[in-house]
């Protein structure tokens, strides 16, 4: 498999445009970008995940039905509002596509619409008019970055991507903005991510493509195990790569999915490692499980446990830690044959053989821990299934941040 | 049902003494007690309850095997080192009981043994060897305070409780000590706790009132969502309150169990309450659900998100927390009937009706939350379905504490 990751974000695939601008939504910030379009020059092929919460934002029922005939064309997003849990929501998400509608001349029925940020508070639909007028006519293929900004919340870090590879002799571009970066958890589409591409993709290979990527990505990435009300996860197919159309599972289709999985595990990467407080990218990977799914159950265990979040925030290698999370997660495992390691720049240490705790290098295993990307290793003795998590440190900052986050 | 609470702990029952000292056994603490014993006059009906954990500490082994009959005598137990993941740790654990039964002149079967500290390393003996010597011959009536200390880890406050009610017109007393603080969920016999008895009851409805009991208290609090290798909750009686031995589910089994219960719940509450790093104490009271069992599932589900424990510690109102937590715990509940109030000493708030936001004070929010003790009130509009969990907030200790918990 041949791809490359490339510059630029949502914008980079043919046919996109985006922008993002400060609306202040939220009245307290006034700087912050807090609102973006996504445009496609053509009506697209679409496919989106969102959250399994039972509390929803409306926007998520809004886009749900907006879906239906698999068909989009341009997204509109804001941070700072989560619009959810509130009376007028489905009239507040429905106004903003006609908002978005208008200025890009667009079918009110290809609009995406999605939110992110406070529960429980009115929208105010002024500001996303005049933040809406204020970017008609701006969108830009530079535009991707102001856009990934706006979409923003506790996010240190703005997240895009592009990744291109050959189908038929044609460059396929795919690329993305993402948000983090608490309130992530596995069971979900997490968090708002927005993807676009130019290959040519019939909208149901696009929804099995983005349901196979999902998996193995963003539905192995934890921050701190609680799923949002409004995660959403959508992807935009314009066509314009000009290769013959993935209509089924194909060759083509496979090697699609299989750079948008990869694709996507760099994301989920970004999220775990700009996870609300971290101050370390957590990497565990599971091997010899008695199946895929065991492995998977494992490494999120592991990836999830709040002692060994804050062990690896003291740079502490607790191998009773990780034992423990093994034999808790649920999955079937021979106990006498565990063995862990922790990886980093710096080197690898085992520190339980067979599921026995071994005495090692206090020294060397500070200085591995103290690196800022962790990879936990875990061999079992059980079969041949392995899998990959991501996760990150639980910190003081994410206390700080959760203490106090509405103000 | 008429019970009240007494000074003493395990040792308040008729027939029992108890004894803890530093023993040194984790080298770095020379002052802290580390190791304790309780001692019965005569032969009791016991039963245990132990972790669910995959990976288990060999003393779990040894205590199962020696309750096969359903009977002891005495208990040994030490901090400072779990005797977890020990290639000796078996071994270990039979020699732990040697020297008690040796020293209290019990049969060794008749040995309860726990541990509980870190994992992996192996447990010195000779510690162990030196403690039960000098404890023996020193074991009182007073000793159970000794014993309560001696059992702490990371816990700020000795727990030891008693409680007494009427049997057949006999004075019945129960009375036991426990310990926390972290690694502490839902799916378990919770920690290391010891619980005696002068009821006369057979092992086997002893073992029922236990598993009854455990269900509404050590099963409903949350620290930290881990589960231990170590966790043991062992009761023994000794008969000697004189009343008719309880052999069947008869009225005396219900008002045993009973009693059993609302103890075990102040202790759940003390366990949560003294949380590694937690300033308060956080009951979730959880009515109008499909059924127990929703309601248990989403109060446990709120208890345990880290969003609601650090927005607490905060004393941030937010609603959003706590429907995020209802719509992802998979119990069924209409998301357009969930009401949200929290209650302290201060007053009662209600923040959220029929699912939706409200508007509130939140300098009158603040006063409330900023008590030692929260409930937050989850009214659903589904059915009868009752449940309480116990929790605490996650604070910058937790994050210290657990950071570099080995040295």
């Amino acid at each position: 498999m041949i791809y490359k990751f490339i510059e630029g974000g949502v914008t980079a695939p043919k046919g996109f445009t985006a922008q993002g601008i400060c609306a202040s939504i939220k009245p307290s910030n006034t700087t912050k970008k807090d609102l973006a379009l996504i445009y496609c020059d053509t009506v697209c092929n679409s496919a989106a995940v969102f959250t399994k919460n039972l509390v929803k934002s409306d926007t998520i029922y809004v886009t749900k039905k907006h879906l239906e005939n698999g068909r989009a064309q341009a997204v509109i997003v804001n941070s700072g509002n989560a619009n959810a849990c509130n009376a007028d929501g489905y009239e507040k998400a429905e106004q903003m596509c006609a908002l978005a509608a208008e200025a890009l001349d667009v079918n009110v029925n290809d609009v995406i619409v999605a939110s992110t940020g406070v529960i429980g508070q009115v929208l105010p639909i002024e500001p996303v008019k005049k933040g809406v007028e204020a970017m008609k006519g701006t969108l830009s293929k530079e535009g991707s970055t102001n856009a990934a900004e706006a979409i923003m919340t506790t996010d240190t870090v703005k997240k895009e991507w592009a990744v291109q590879f050959e189908l038929d002799g044609k460059t396929i571009t795919i690329g993305g903005i993402a948000k983090g970066s608490g309130m992530i958890h596995i069971n979900m589409g997490t968090t708002l991510s927005f993807v676009t591409t130019d290959a040519a993709i019939s909208s149901k290979m696009l929804k099995e493509a983005l349901l196979e990527a999902v998996e193995e990505s963003y539905n192995m990435v934890s921050v701190d195990g609680d799923t949002s009300t409004n995660d959403t996860l959508a992807i935009m197919a314009s066509g314009k790569a000009g290769n013959i159309e993935i209509a089924e599972k194909n060759d083509n289709y496979k090697l699609f999915t299989a750079v948008l999985t990869e694709a996507f595990k760099a994301v989920a990467k970004k999220l775990a490692a700009d996870g609300e407080g971290a101050t370390k990218l957590l990497i565990c990977r599971v091997s010899g499980a008695n199946t895929k799914n065991d492995a998977k159950i494992i490494a999120k265990s592991i990836i999830c446990s709040s002692l060994v979040k804050a062990a690896m925030f003291g740079a502490d290698a607790n191998c009773g830690r990780i034992l423990c999370a093994v034999g808790y997660s649920g999955a079937k495992a021979d106990v006498h044959k565990i063995d862990v390691s922790y990886k980093s720049a710096k080197g690898e240490i085992l520190v339980c053989k067979d599921g026995l705790g071994l005495e090692f290098d206090e020294e060397k295993a500070k200085e591995i821990l103290l690196e800022s990307e962790i990879e936990i290793l875990v061999v079992l003795g059980d079969g041949c299934g392995s899998a990959e998590a991501y996760g990150c440190d639980l910190t003081y900052d994410y206390v700080k941040i959760n203490g106090d986050y509405r103000t």
